[in-house]
């Protein structure tokens, strides 16, 4: 695979001379023309091996381009913001928006590598984080980003003269860290595992570039040239992504039936059965929160349901077991400006409670499924694809200690009809019925249909949903602290079984 | 000052009951309109003694109004990202925006009360604490933040009384950290510093409302009442704030002479010396950056001038002295949406680098004293009262060791006209020049007296400005690296000289 990277490729002064000046201009171009169309976030991964000249090209690049458009990050230590969340968060907090390029040092590759070179892991767990990188950057390509994967090579005896020359520099000294040094001794490992990693994740939509480093020329034009190449064929890509029709239907249930029909709508709670059981529910959440093995986790729940099923009684029913100090509550609406120059996990990623909080999403990521699916506010393939990139999502979630609970409220078509009815006859209720939630009733078999492909296709044993049937609010509300109590129950009880060896850190 | 928090206020349950209805009401009520209209960001801070109720009084809070639109934020220990900034960096990343409320636990009073009781800190510390809080509340109510400030109390016995019944009950015995005990002992100081700072900080805009804590009824209504008034009020003030014909004019300069004038435009660098001049200011910022003692330091620096002055290009030749990973650019443009939900310093605290980091902003917080000024963006009280909030903020950037550096690049009209006309006729420039830019050259008077005004009101000895006669880009950019790098040399000089302890932690 490094083979052709380890002949000698060089490129003369002259012909250097001569082609920067078109390929700058042309860059620059490009890097503009994207940032005016909002088109596309670029995102850059170096990696490599060391004294490449990885850093001289980055450097290169931001004089040939807009410095200003550029966002350069580093990624080594991670602070103890990042460590208290899912090792991801620290890469999609800082995600270029569309029309910004992104260059990522010590990336996800980065870590992997580094972490099994140095026997932190195994090859399966190398394995893992392969896969995880695989699906991040698939879902970015498939959100808009453009990904640049550089892999600077040297042969090993390239490495060694390079190293030496540095260290003999006296002005390039500083720039040979020991463990940089330890790297060279590492050298056939880094090579070997590098190798696995570039195979397993050259893909179509993100493939690897391997650039010889040696000579600075041939290392900054051909960079800069592939460069050009991918931001051209990013403008040049139709604007609005076509409506797949090579997506095939979701298949109706043959006999109409569907989980939503198995939920009994008739229960009804007792007055007083519902005041003791819920204070007995709310002290028990109460104490679980303040638990001591919290501390390892920590909580998400996510509500959704039909238009006036209780999400918001059912909220401040698990708010009021709570110190304020300990949870936020996260309303989802339409996503703002900032929000759609990203990803649209983007907004939720950047609400991950850190250990020992809790995070309560008023509606969520299942937005992607439900509303924009029903109102054709992404295509068909957009809201396919949303399926797998939110269990994926979840997985790390869960990975790191966090626990995710998620309620669907549903009530029936007359008991919504009433309670609309109620609110606007209510002056004080007002406020909570819109033109929008009668149009959105007239689409009640639409949703009902996204609702139930959404359970099937994400209610996993990692995080299932829980249907609650909600024309009894009482039964509702109970129902759903019980769950979020027996949810923590649990992962307590897993997690006393067998503290495992944190090994979050390489997986992304 | 607290006498009459000490005389045992209670309210009957029946009242307690008869009243609260109808205050829930209003107050969710106020808070939707609030939210609607985006009228303002709502900053409650608790503060008071220990035991008083102030968690059970935010939990009623949550439970009363819609907890959807309340974050509660807790400010303990400093996370690692907090401990690398100026200590109010904590408070700015978590302000609410407009039509939302941000309840502040741990916030800057209970700081500078832990540190003063603690005695880690003396009077005058306290005494600049208490007028950074000041100068940061006033700014906020101004960028149309309303504050409500709680100071919860109990006497002396009613807090032993309370301690010990919570400590004697199993179910609230949780609550009390040994920290909480040893105020029980240093209640006195507590109280006497407590009323110094209240008494300095009550401010007709923000003022403190004490609250007798002993009576959960008492307690819960005084609290939701005073909420209640301040957002009615917030609500009925004027949308528009009148364009205050109280604030005097600046007075123009009597004989028409300013200091843009004393530039010398006619300097020019021939281009040897520029070359031999650029790569020696260069190798000097590059070996200044990676100096041991720049740990300790952040840079910033601001790029301000006259369209087509050649901010950029002196960013990228201070850019190209660096490794891309120590410094970041930041281009200003106008706010998001997102953005302008905050106040306007707001989108820059966000980027203020951490130590041993450096950030380019290409225009910046000045924007408000000038496009806003001459552009009618901002009232007439606005920009006046901006100058002072900018040296604050550049203030607390000082203390907390970052060095700021900034430019205005200055040409004349006969310049911008000849680079204009360049950039229209060069096709690869174009994009350079806008309608706008024409616009504003129209404006060059008025944009003149506020580049002096400006000037002369935030050219401070913490951080000057640096006129720079940029008619010869040559000669612009070596002087912009040379300051630069003086004022490196001079803050590494300083803090060689006497290390002083780090007392930036109670500064707010």
């Amino acid at each position: 695979m490094f083979e052709s990277a380890e002949i000698g490729h060089c490129v003369d002064k002259e012909t250097y001379d001569r082609e920067v000046p078109a390929l700058r201009e042309a860059l620059l171009e490009a890097q503009y023309d994207l940032h005016q169309q909002k088109r596309a976030a670029v995102i850059v991964l170096i990696n490599g091996i060391e004294g490449a000249g990885k850093g001289e090209t980055v450097k290169l690049l931001s004089e040939w381009m807009d410095p200003r458009l550029i966002e350069v990050r580093t990624f080594d230590q991670q602070s103890d913001e990042e460590l208290a969340r899912p090792p991801a968060w620290r890469y999609w907090r800082h995600l270029p928006a569309k029309g910004r390029m992104g260059v990522f040092f010590g990336n996800w590759y980065s870590q992997m590598l580094q972490a099994r070179v140095h026997g932190v892991i195994k090859d399966a767990v190398l394995d893992q984080a392969i896969t995880g990188a695989e699906r991040l950057e698939r879902m970015l390509c498939d959100e808009g980003a453009v990904i640049f994967k550089f892999w600077f090579h040297l042969s090993k005896k390239q490495m060694k003269a390079r190293l030496k020359a540095l260290k003999d520099d006296p002005l390039h000294s500083w720039r040979i860290s020991p463990l940089d040094w330890q790297q060279s001794k590492t050298y056939d490992k880094f090579v070997r595992y590098g190798e696995r990693v570039l195979r397993r994740t050259s893909r179509d939509y993100a493939p690897w570039h391997i650039v010889e480093g040696v000579d600075p020329h041939y290392r900054g034009l051909t960079v800069g040239k592939i460069l050009l190449e991918g931001l051209q064929a990013a403008l040049s890509a139709p604007k609005a992504r076509p409506r797949s029709i090579n997506v095939p239907l979701l298949p109706e249930s043959r006999d109409g039936l569907s989980l939503l029909d198995c939920l009994d709508m008739t229960q009804v709670l007792e007055k007083d059965d519902y005041k003791e059981q819920l204070v007995t529910e709310q002290a028990r959440l109460s104490g679980l929160m303040r638990d001591k093995r919290m501390r390892r986790h920590a909580l998400i729940t996510v509500f959704e349901g039909n238009d006036a099923a209780g999400k918001g009684g059912a909220i401040r029913r698990v708010a009021a077991a709570l110190d304020p100090r300990q949870y936020n509550i996260v309303p989802i609406a339409a996503p703002s400006q900032d929000e759609r120059a990203q990803p649209y996990l983007w907004r939720f990623w950047r609400q991950i409670p850190g250990r020992g909080k809790f995070t309560i999403f008023d509606r969520s990521w299942y937005g992607r499924v439900l509303v924009e699916r029903v109102e054709d506010f992404c295509t068909q393939a957009d809201w396919m694809r949303a399926y797998g990139e939110i269990n994926d999502f979840e997985e790390q979630l869960k990975n790191s200690g966090v626990i995710v609970v998620k309620f669907w409220l549903a009530i029936d078509k007359d008991t919504q009809l009433e309670r609309f009815q109620e609110r606007e006859a209510i002056p004080f209720k007002r406020f909570k019925i819109t033109e929008e939630d009668w149009r959105n009733r007239e689409k009640w078999d639409l949703y009902r249909t996204a609702v139930c492909d959404m359970v099937d296709r994400t209610s996993t044993e990692i995080s299932p949903w829980t249907l609650v049937a909600a024309n009894d609010k009482r039964c509702a509300r109970v129902k759903v602290l019980r769950t979020i109590n027996e949810a923590l129950e649990a992962a307590f009880a897993k997690s006393d079984k067998h503290v495992k060896k944190n090994r979050a850190m390489i997986r992304i």
